[in-house]
């Protein structure tokens, strides 16, 4: 049979004839908002007022195959991993990240600054353009924050899908994670209560099956019948043995519930007092979505699934693995049509992808890699995929660098540092830009600087601030090192407002290359022992004067080396309010120690999170939630109040 | 804008015209299989064995316009309701209910029975058919149960889109119910630990939005300025004071995870304290996903969304519900969706419709109302929509004429009684069927012909029943009043194995009626007591003696009337593995007292539900879990191993 979704390997060769003429003038690419209003209204009101193009036409002219689609209604669709290879020996085209300075808890308009500069360097200024976002988690719509398709006239549309089911990727998501979660629990409690014998033969009841025999492999028992073991490789075989204390993975849901921070399970009688103490988490700081973010393919994102460790062996401490649990493959099978990027477009009908929303606390921050990689193969060598990074550069870009470029090998040109002078006030003492403030902003052109990338400061204009205070901030800017700094002002007037921007970001992708200062580099490698690579980025990004690990995250850092983890890149688990571990220090903080609660793995994702002090793994609803003002008109089907 | 998803008013007069075309013979309904092996291979690999057709072609054939669909893929569908305004006048097809005995834990093919009825009246007979089936919950798909999209030669494809996330609805429902959940507890939380100044403050601080509007009216204060309330009116206003005791919602998710039976929450410091004992169901067993089922609109389901009972206040013992938690609009939002009906396809590509899957024991276990009442229309006065019944007809089938019969007005022409020797086998006296094992069938097909409903029996052949046997359960079936008695084999032969099924149900349909036998009637009606009701579904249909409550129930019973409830219907929370409260009382038991020891209000829904033993409502995974077999070809994308 055809295949439903995935892997076809035919190729339509007339079809990439006829895409090529698209990208040769036959289609503008995207089309300028006619008009704008001032003040701009609500987002959604002016998402709706904007007819979105066939999602089918946004693809043809991304120079996407119709056979190379899934679509999800009229204007979503999947684009289907195939294309990689119907493009394999296309050029790559050039790309940008936008990342921001330490941010204030409004947020200064990253998301919106990647779809306004996308919307500029499309509709306005004629380039091939792609943006790769992060999807959102459903919980914060609800509850304070509002969407995260942009805002004003810079947005991803329809909005409201957006924000809510999209695809459903982040409801796959939740489903293999606690699919996993269960049969944790589940294996454990069966091997409580189960002699060596009957779980051994009720486990084997229909042979081995393919994930077994990986398991006996591993095992070092060369054997495929069941009946050949002998007592003793039937226990080891049957018993994982999981340590209770030592189990991983939490459960996680896509609601912002407090009250399941913490939960004790397993208190029905038919649990026979195998109860536990645990909690669930947001579903975007699940592993899995971590490892959706960073596959290279669905072959690899299987492996990395079969290597998550959800526990350790009673005794041995040895880890155990999605694999033991021979779970591997319904993961895969639950995350299949997830692994394909989301097409949309945004207002002024550029194509965007929305794929994978990893925390950008606890995991890495950054859309996918084959988003990325898909979107740089079809704009081609002089286009531009414009992708985000999550918090502050010290947070977001940092990952982006260490993390995303490590796993998926393509090295930024630009990277775009969103400020505000609202977010350099609060970093300055007060209200009103002074001396100093700018401090936050320079440290975090300095730290680009460090990796090697040139940096485009974005100033998002708001409407009280003055010529002059932008002038400053901008002279600021480029003294520090910044390539450009402009003013922009897409949230009111869409891509025109970035057009200045955009331009900014040409010149620094397309301008002859200092080998010195503008070669793409990492700070720390990956065969230094972990403790060096956490006190690099410490000491070099966040500049804080030393490291402090507590006796328990030693503990745990020391058994991670034992288990063959040291070369994994570390994740570092901070907040994103300030260089340092204390949001109230604005800012550039230095000196400060840096301390090291705890250390964990996602070995499936491939990396390790250093904990530095608390973070809050699942927000909570406030007094008057958002969810009051959402409502859909039942005459028309129209969603409204979502912002 | 054009609306993403929902309710345009726009009617394609042309296209009514051409889709009559259709009708008229220009497309035969289904296309047979080439081909079936002897024994039948695993139900995947069949499914995969055969080329579906695109789902735009099997929804043309079947009258829809493709301006009435949401494509979600190549081969499924949401269909927009708008389609019944456009076939308002036309003429409404045979509704055909397909119902069972008592089941054996192995199940009896009453979905497989379905379907293949559906393909034997499409593919052979030319009739013209819809399918109507439940969507499975997810969980069970990875523990015991396998998939639920019929088997063998008679399944809805793919499978492996049926028994996973189709188009997302169940995940819809997970989302909505956990919202809901998580902001009732929330909300106890702030009212505990604000004074009504801050706390009204806070809720107003944005002025009253519509729903709060709403409250202000049912309170009786007819204010629309914040300002204007008296402290005594902000306090009635912001203070709902739920007795956390009384908490109706529990959360859902679709995974068994049987340590979620029952789980402590809000032992986070952040919850200070105001932890409480509550649980998980399987997010069928969900008010939401019972809600829709039964409703006939988006505004139907917004008005029942807002009636959802989530607790009772402390002190007076009123309803507080999801309208006064202002929840109802974003509930309707994450289910705007979800309430289109999913077209997919039968093997011999006759048109189904998946949708909605209410647990079929403390909720009413049948598809949807709208999917029903959008197939009547289509396949138009001489067609055909089967429909399934979940349980044994002593549940599923009476739930279906008490519950779903009334709320969307539509009676069955048949109903078809599902039978295996296995199971007749099974409520006889051991192996082999003898005397008195007919018994079981014997009192379902009175029950049926009690309702006024024809009764065809569909005896499902299994390979080691002997003809002497099948011969016996056919004359018995015919004495007991069935109007047809046929042996059908579509597991083995698709729906070819069903002709004599199909022609038996197209000669009941078409039969001239019999005024006192062949109208459709009730046993109760809703004016009667709660009591009552539930006393003729016990003695009249599982021919209980009397029935028994306890005093709680009794108390509860009371408490609903004095609320007002007491015109709802009732839907027994019953085991289905007898008609007695005892799963190991075969047969056809009478005398026995059936004991009522709970009631619950589904508000929203519109019924109680009387708890007659324990009810699991969320199932766990066995030793050896399905997950052991399933993957994905990471070459070409397909998942494996589904059965």
């Amino acid at each position: 049979m055809q295949l439903v979704q995935g892997f076809s390997r035919q190729r339509d060769v007339s079809f990439v004839r006829v895409s090529l003429g698209y990208w040769r003038g036959m289609v503008q690419h995207g089309r300028p908002l006619k008009q704008v209003q001032s003040p701009p209204p609500p987002d959604y009101v002016i998402a709706q007022s904007v007819e979105p193009q066939p999602i089918l036409e946004v693809a043809k002219a991304a120079g996407l195959a119709p056979s190379e689609l899934d679509l999800y209604g009229q204007f979503k669709a999947k684009v289907r991993l195939n294309v990689l290879e119907r493009l394999r020996d296309a050029p790559t085209g050039r790309l940008v990240v936008v990342t921001g300075i330490t941010p204030t808890s409004l947020g200064e308009g990253k998301s919106t600054t990647t779809v306004g500069l996308s919307q500029a360097l499309g509709a306005h200024l004629n380039q091939r353009v792609f943006t790769c976002l992060r999807q959102p988690s459903q919980g914060p719509t609800f509850g304070i924050k509002g969407g995260a398709a942009g805002g004003g006239y810079a947005q991803v549309i329809p909005m409201e899908e957006f924000n809510l089911h999209l695809t459903g990727d982040l409801h796959a998501i939740t489903a293999a994670n606690n699919l996993l979660a269960a049969a944790i629990d589940a294996r454990v409690f069966h091997e409580s209560t189960q002699s060596d014998e009957a779980l051994y033969r009720r486990l084997t009841a229909k042979g081995f099956s393919p994930i077994m025999l990986k398991r006996l492999q591993k095992l070092g028992i060369e054997k495929t019948d069941p009946k050949s073991l002998t007592p003793e490789e039937q226990r080891r075989f049957a018993r994982l043995d999981i340590d209770p204390e030592t189990i991983a993975i939490r459960r996680v849901l896509d609601t912002n519930d407090r009250f399941l921070r913490s939960v004790r399970i397993g208190l029905a009688p038919t649990e026979r007092g195998y109860e536990r103490l645990t909690g669930f988490d947001i579903t975007v700081a699940s592993e899995i979505m971590a490892i959706l973010a960073l596959a290279t393919s669905l072959a690899d994102m299987r492996e990395r699934f079969g290597r998550i460790v959800v526990g350790h062996q009673r005794g041995t401490g040895l880890p155990i693995t999605a694999d033991d649990l021979g779970i591997t493959g319904a993961l895969t099978a639950l995350m299949k049509d997830a692994i394909m990027p989301n097409l949309m477009q945004t207002l002024e009908a550029t194509p965007v992808f929305v794929h994978a929303g990893p925390f950008a606390n606890i995991a890495h921050g950054n859309s996918s890699v084959l988003a990325d990689q898909i979107a740089l193969k079809l704009v081609g060598a002089d286009g531009y995929v414009i992708t985000e990074a999550g918090f502050g550069a010290d947070i977001g870009f940092e990952k982006f660098m260490h993390i995303k470029y490590r796993a998926a090998g393509t090295a930024p040109r630009v990277a775009v540092l969103v400020v505000t002078l609202r977010a350099l006030a609060m970093h300055g003492a007060g209200a009103g830009v002074r001396a100093g403030a700018e401090s936050n902003m320079v440290r975090h052109i300095e730290n680009i600087r460090k990796f090697g990338v040139r940096c485009v400061v974005a100033l998002n204009r708001f409407k009280d601030d003055t010529d002059a205070e932008l002038a400053t901030v901008i002279d600021v800017a480029r003294r520090a090192g910044a390539c450009d700094a402009v003013v922009a002002s897409h949230f009111e007037h869409g891509g025109k407002g970035a057009v200045a921007l955009a331009e900014a970001v040409v010149r620094a992708c397309t301008a002859s290359t200092d080998a010195q200062h503008d070669v793409p580099r990492l700070l720390y490698s990956l065969d230094m022992p972990l403790e060096e690579k956490v006190r690099i980025i410490a000491c070099e990004v966040y500049r804080a004067a030393r490291v402090e690990w507590t006796a328990e995250a030693r503990r745990k850092l020391e058994k991670l080396e034992q288990l063959g983890y040291e070369k994994l890149p570390v994740c570092m688990a901070k907040t994103q309010y300030s260089f340092s571990d204390d949001p109230e220090k604005k800012g550039a903080p230095e000196g400060f120690v840096l301390p090291i609660r705890d250390i964990r793995l996602s070995a499936g994702a491939g990396f390790v999170y250093p904990l530095v002090g608390e973070i809050q793994t699942i927000p909570g609803l406030p007094t008057r939630p958002a969810f009051y003002d959402i409502d859909v008109d039942v005459e028309t089907g129209q969603i409204l109040g979502l912002s």
